[in-house]
């Protein structure tokens, strides 16, 4: 069963900045690298209900896939030299459809 | 530009239970009876890193379909029947797609 990978974050970069414009490029450019990583998407979160601003997303084909990017050099990297350092908030959630909700 | 709406949360009905189908069978039914709800999905939420276990999620074509959304009698009806009384946690995440990221 496919799953979709999803992290809610807010950076410590002024919005609109060139440090804010950096760090998503730099998570693109990372992240799609790693194989098994599919329909990479990022997007603004709006809703005044969250403090938090963007969200990564990005689909597996299952579980093993997901492991094995987990585990990638290059996420690690992302992880400790830019998520660690720029990333000030964040939560993640992790999605698996339901065809017929309640069945 | 279109928004994403959506919202995870978690049950006061235990897993795999009827009320627990009831209430996403009652969501889906209500809420896909309003105009300009698109692409409703419900999914479950898997990750370890959040309690909440499952997320509803529908499309609005611009926020003036959104604002009818929130102030529609079927809405306002299933928030203080439904969601009200068999809810116990949930966050709310709206999404806009950057088609460039940093651009």
């Amino acid at each position: 069963m496919s799953i979709e990978h999803t992290v809610v974050f807010r950076l410590a970069h002024p919005a609109g900045s060139q440090a804010e414009s950096d760090f998503l490029t730099a998570a693109r450019s990372a992240l799609t690298e790693i194989p098994g990583v599919k329909d990479f998407t990022v997007r603004r979160q709006v809703s005044p209900k969250s403090d938090l601003a963007w969200q990564l997303s990005m689909l597996f084909a299952d579980q093993s896939a997901y492991d094995a990017y987990n585990a990638h050099p290059l996420h690690v990297e992302f992880v400790t030299t830019r998520w660690q350092t720029e990333v000030v908030a964040f939560q993640e959630y992790d999605f698996t459809t339901v065809d017929q909700p309640g069945h």
